[in-house]
């Protein structure tokens, strides 16, 4: 299948891991297209593709083009190019399926349930990848797509994938700014942040075997009110991180009781 | 050193792996003391010590006596018994040392820095342990003992293991509440909690060779104030959320500013 080939709009994080493995898994990439001519090519380079800048020269006859743009940017990408018949996801964990209906004809969303930074490898194969399409013949054509580069594909409308993507931001965003917050306390002090990492490693391993209900600890969870109130003291010269120790601690107390 | 043994009062899920680990690195656990003979004795049969329930019958023979029970229980630990000229620490993050000035000669502390659970093997060795001690001697036998168990042992006073204590509710409490809000949010729409797995996992490690601030990325990064208002939207039934979801964005807003 998709013996015409892959293109992607897009040459960022997403994009630089989508290509690769898309490649890894034996399929053709055609063009690699971004308003950046330099990280179109730099990207396309790696994987034997083309690099452009020109979206008026955009290949039509590849059997998928997946769309790895902010946001805010696919509507830009589908409302201007006239795409024909041609198959587009796009891979937004927050974007509705429907924004393609006005535009386009073949369409879907291939959203990878993943963090990416172009500095770490990683294996594209342990992904979750959630799949949506305008209909059944294209449903399962990502399908058969999405199963050849990783082993867990799953079909998700567009509400529950928002809500997977509010959860990301929980599970993600959130947990990296409290890893953030921690790392400033500790400088304060002038102790390293290495001091927290095997903790910080230990507490995602500790949720692949259970639920974050059964490993939660801490002073919040005992209703330890001494400690909570002397670490609320401690943090007296940062409101805004005595507001967050204040509200997540109300909120473990009160999911627990 | 310590050929006359330890012995560890408490056998909750510190106490658990502190003996396991000591036992494995070749010294000889006397007594497991617990409230509950039960458990006491289960400890010990492990480590072939003797478990028991009754305080008076604490052997003062030993060369360190480990109290690795309720922070709030420390007091009672040391203020009923007579501990003559015994070594004893505690393994509280956020216990000062001073609470043994009124009852003991010889005393210290010994904090590892990680999250235990009985269900859980942990390999001891990668754990950073904090030590203190009353004078320079007792902290030399901390030293010397702990560095026998972990590589990676500092000398750290009352007020920075506080602040330690302090960043890991950041880093390990709230950071497991945020996997459980990101459950719960999935569980509503009958979403496995398995889809986040990865991410959980790869978030976690991304932080052991960069900054968290580094690698922060997301809608509060972005100033994406669409998605966040959507986001607050979705959370229009969960208040408490809708608080944490706002307090964590306008904080990650602030500091990247």
């Amino acid at each position: 299948m998709f013996k015409n080939g892959i293109s992607i709009i897009g040459a960022g994080n997403v994009a630089y891991h989508i290509a690769k493995a898309i490649n890894n898994a034996g399929y053709n990439i055609i063009q690699i297209i971004s308003r950046t001519r330099n990280t179109a090519e730099e990207l396309a380079n790696e994987i034997n593709a083309e690099g452009i800048d020109d979206f008026q020269k955009i290949d039509l006859s590849v059997d998928l083009i997946i769309i790895a743009v902010h946001d805010d940017d696919i509507i830009n990408v589908i409302s201007k190019i006239n795409f024909g018949n041609s198959l587009l996801v796009h891979t937004a964990g927050s974007v509705d399926m429907n924004i393609f209906e006005p535009y386009i004809i073949n369409y879907g969303v291939f959203y990878p349930v993943q963090t990416f930074s172009k500095a770490r490898e990683i294996d594209f194969s342990d992904i979750p990848i959630c799949i949506e399409a305008n209909n059944n013949s294209n449903q399962n054509l990502l399908l058969q797509f999405a199963e050849k580069i990783c082993k867990n594909v799953s079909i998700i409308n567009s509400n529950q994938r928002k809500k997977i993507h509010l959860a990301a931001v929980f599970a993600n965003n959130f947990v990296n700014h409290m890893y953030h917050i921690s790392s400033n306390l500790l400088s304060d002090e002038g102790i390293s942040y290495d001091i927290l990492k095997p903790l910080i490693k230990e507490t995602a391993m500790k949720v692949m075997d259970n639920t974050p209900n059964e490993m939660q600890t801490g002073p919040a969870l005992r209703n330890d009110n001494i400690i909570i109130k002397k670490h609320l003291e401690m943090l007296n010269n940062y409101k805004e991180l005595q507001k967050i120790y204040r509200f997540v601690s109300e909120n473990i107390k009160e999911i627990n009781k």
